[in-house]
Parts: C-alpha cells; sequence; structure tokens
C-alpha cells in the first residue's frame, strides 16, 4: 500500500514570515502522523521550511522539482523528483498529493489551488488571503476548507482522507 | 523569423455566452492582424469559439491539447500540438505565447493567468471579475493589462508586443 | 480539419553532412505536398536544415523546443513551442505528428523512435544505421518503413498517411 | 541529504521471465544498500518485480506513474508521483534517478537508456541484448557499465554514484 502523501504548497521567494512559521509546524505535524510531505522542493520559503520541520520530526520528505538537477535543492527533502519542466511540475505535485495544504498566496502557489480545484483533489487553505477566498467563492468548483492555524489544518486534511 | 503567436486562455466546459462571444471576436481580430491564435484546442467554449473566429478570418489556429491523439479536439485547429500531459500543458499555452489573453475566469484559466504572472509574461484580462482582479491586485508580480472588449484587447497586445 | 503535420526527428549538433542534405530535402518536399513540417526547433543539425528546406519552399514549419524561450530557436521556424520541459518534449513531437521520419540516429533521435514505436505511430526510417535496424528487429512492436532517400521517404509517408 | 536514488527500467507487459526475477533480485540488493528504488511504477513486468524485491527487503520504492491516478500502480511503491504525462515520465525517471539500471530492452525502455546516454547520466546494463549494444556502442556518448548479472550491476553503481 502507498503511504499517504500530503502535499504543502506555497512560495519560495516570498514567503512572509507567517507562511514559514506556519509551513514549519504543518511539515511537524505532517511528520507526526507519519504521512509523507510532498513540495516543490527549492532550498526557500514555504518549500524549504514544511520540508526542514518534517525531517526535523523523523518524517520523510519528497521534492518535486522545476529543475533537471539538485542544485538549488532544499537540504531537507529525502527524496527529489527532478523533473526538468518548470513550473509544468505544479500539475505534478497536485495528482501526486492525497490532500493539498496551500499555504500563502504567491501566483505559483494560487496556480497549484486552481489546478487542485480543476483536478477536483481535497484541498485546505491555511489562512488564506481574503481575495483569494473570494474568487474562489465565485468559482463552480466544490469548495476547498479553510484553516487558521496548522492544528486545523491537520483536522481538516484527517477529515478528507 | 518566427510568426507572432497570441494565447487565448478560457474556459471550456464553463464557458459564458459573453465569453463565447468575445472569444470569436478576439478569433477574428487576431486572424486580421496576421498573428497566430494558439489555444488549449479543445472543441469547447472560448477554446472553439476563438479557434473558429480565427479560422473564419483566415488566420492560423495552434491548439495545445491535454490529451494523446486529437479525439476532443476543435474542427477550427489548424496545428494540434498533442502533449499527453493533461494540464500541464497550461504552462506550455502560457511560455509559446508571446502576449496572453484571459477570456473568462474558470479554475484552469485562473492557473494560466497565474503561471503567465509567475513567468512574466504579458498579460491581457478581458472582462475579469472583480474578485480576480482584487487578487491579482495583491501579488507583487506587475499588473496584467485590463480590457473591457476585444477591440480594447487588441489596443493593448499591440502596446504589449 | 486540422493539416497533416510530418515530424522529423534528427540530431542537432551531431548531424552528419548526408544528413544535413536530406532533412533539407525533406523538409522541401513536405512543404511541396502542403504539410506542416514539425521537428525539435533548434538552431542546428536536421531541426535547422528540415525547417530551411521548408520554408525556402514556402511550407509551414513548427518547432517543439526543449526551452522557456526562444533563444535557440531556428530562424526557419515559423511557429514555436517552447515546452520548457528538455528533453520530456521528445515525447510530444512524437505524439503530434501524423508520421514521424527519422533521419539520422543519436541518441536523442533513438528516444524518439522508441517512443513513435511505444506509441504506435507511423514512422519512417531515412537511411538508418544496421545496428539501429537489428535492435528495431527484436523488438515486438510493429516495424518502420526504411527509406533509402528523401524521396523514397515521401512515398512511404503517402502509404501510411 | 538528500538518499541515493536507483531507477531500475524495464518492460512492463513484455517482461521475461528472467527479467522478472533480475529485477527482484535488483530490488532485494539495492534496499540492502538503504538506496531508494525508483521505477516507472506499474503493476507489471520489471516495474512490479524490482518494487516487490525491495519492499520486501524493507527497502523505499518511488513509482513515477505516467498516470493522473494510482489505478495501474504496482502495490508495492511507497510514494506514487502521478504525472499524468505518459511516457513523457521516461525523462523524469533518468532526471531523477543517481543511477539507472536497465533490465530488459523493449522499446519504452530503450527509450529511457537513450534519455540517459543524451543526459550524460550514469547508466548500468543489465543483461542487454548484443544489437543494443551494438548500436550503443555507434554512439558518441560514454558507454554504460554492463553487467550479466544483479550482483555485478549492483558493484557498477557502486563505481558510479
Amino acid at each position: 500500500m502507498a503511504k499517504i502523501i500530503i502535499g504543502v504548497m506555497g512560495p519560495g521567494d516570498g514567503a512572509t514570515e507567517t507562511e514559514v512559521k506556519y509551513a514549519t509546524e504543518l511539515g511537524k505535524r505532517i511528520a507526526g502522523e507519519h504521512w509523507v510531505l510532498l513540495t516543490g522542493g527549492r532550498n526557500l520559503g514555504v518549500m524549504e521550511a514544511a520540508s526542514k520541520g518534517a525531517q526535523e520530526s523523523d518524517g520523510l520528505t519528497v521534492g518535486v522539482l522545476p529543475t533537471e538537477d539538485r542544485r538549488q535543492m532544499s537540504n531537507y527533502v529525502d527524496i527529489p523528483i527532478c523533473t526538468g519542466m518548470g513550473s509544468a511540475r505544479n500539475n505534478l505535485n497536485v495528482l501526486s498529493s492525497d490532500v493539498i495544504v496551500a499555504c500563502g498566496s504567491g501566483a505559483g502557489t494560487a496556480s497549484e489551488v486552481m489546478l487542485s480545484l480543476k483536478a477536483g483533489k481535497p484541498l485546505v487553505l491555511l489562512h488564506p488571503s481574503k481575495s483569494l477566498l473570494a474568487f474562489i467563492e465565485e468559482l463552480p468548483q466544490s469548495k476547498p476548507a479553510i484553516a487558521n492555524s496548522p492544528k486545523q489544518a491537520l483536522i481538516h486534511i484527517k477529515e478528507l482522507l
């Protein structure tokens, strides 16, 4: 049986302090449940923080990299998947996750939120901006779960699994 | 020298009547400028309408299909690119277009808007929803041009080329 | 109705003089039939030569580039598709062509030959090496057509369309 | 630090008894070294056998699937990566592996051998056909290691890491 994979998506460069803090805690909690963490794999922002949180709690971390090699990989990734396909890999992150948690609202992350909705994948938005929520509200797809803390995100993940 | 390629992105299934009307006119106007029209290639909604508009005005139409073959292709596509990679092909639409016009605000289209912003590609939003605009306003990327009609979209395209 | 697309696959850097000559003539003949030429789009070897041959005979040329932008594109490509996915784009070349002609036997080209066989696509080998033929002979898939000249390749393409 | 990932590539449907036996043993030996096994992830042939061998020896197995979901996945895959991109995912298998072992010579496997050579990745051919070897001999790329048994393959992998 395959392991449960939880994708945590969020900005690299532009991550805020809160997003980094939340991502770290999310990583820890995901590891605590013995789930596998999947991120975009880079050594920046939410990807780095979630991977660090998970690995330091003895979790297993997968990084689906945009690059052909491991040069910009987070040191906290156990299993790098080198796609060499840039942002087209965002769709692989979505398809490979049992549940996706979006932590932050950059353009790349928002593309993953949209691809998740499009694919009908279980989705949790952690502390989303009001404007992202308002936009999603207008879409015909079924609505994502909203969490205000990593702890609450975990509760939603469990409901969605 | 490569031809100028204008990508028109928009919903398949959920396209509104206005979006279909706008897409048809956009296709016509793009053909009128002797530009190549690029869409997601399917036989539905904005993709179909823009391709029809362009082809009926003697334009050339490219369709970057999510599928491995031409079964769900619009009959108005001249050059189908069969990617066999589902929604990951959205990023190819963005990278291959000199300017991207988003006509409608479905989840798939919004993913292409986000990927365009992420890639720093010239982008025009045709009659966008207020909530999409409000969300984009918060992003750090440079802002897309806004058009209220296909005619105005053409003016923006010319400025952006 | 979509146009007929003929893919010509062959080496970039390592193309021989004969391969370049054949590719140029193939491009011309494909254009002469009013088919669209599809190549890997780069400014080198078989890709460049076939595109040049076709464009100079008033043909239409598509280049499915491995890169995110047009920087290494052949000047003889009319319609560049920027995939940004490196060699993974080889599969798109195969899927998008009505018939594939392999002109030369480099590693990249051989990968496209194998993907064509795997996908069951009509395939012509132009002047293949004996060792490539011997290897293909052992595969369970149905055998490609063999041509000893661009003229003969055209005859096979017509049979396969 | 990322784990060491060894890719084992081989046929699904057409795998021979010997290939299946070798793949099982390869999987065991890879697990025995505490390396991660990466395969194409399907429930058939070499992919299934290697994954079974590795998992039964307490190894960790990654499956990079051609499909959008887990329906045709081997039960012995721990971490499925759902690419939804068909055979284009072959390039991801190659790029993500520290060393690639080709076990068998089908068209799909041969495409991965060619992509490995093209990308300059360390490559071991386990019991290759004479005709595949003869073809590779003519290519300009540096030559892969040849192994006549899974045991010998392991020796080559260690040299290549």
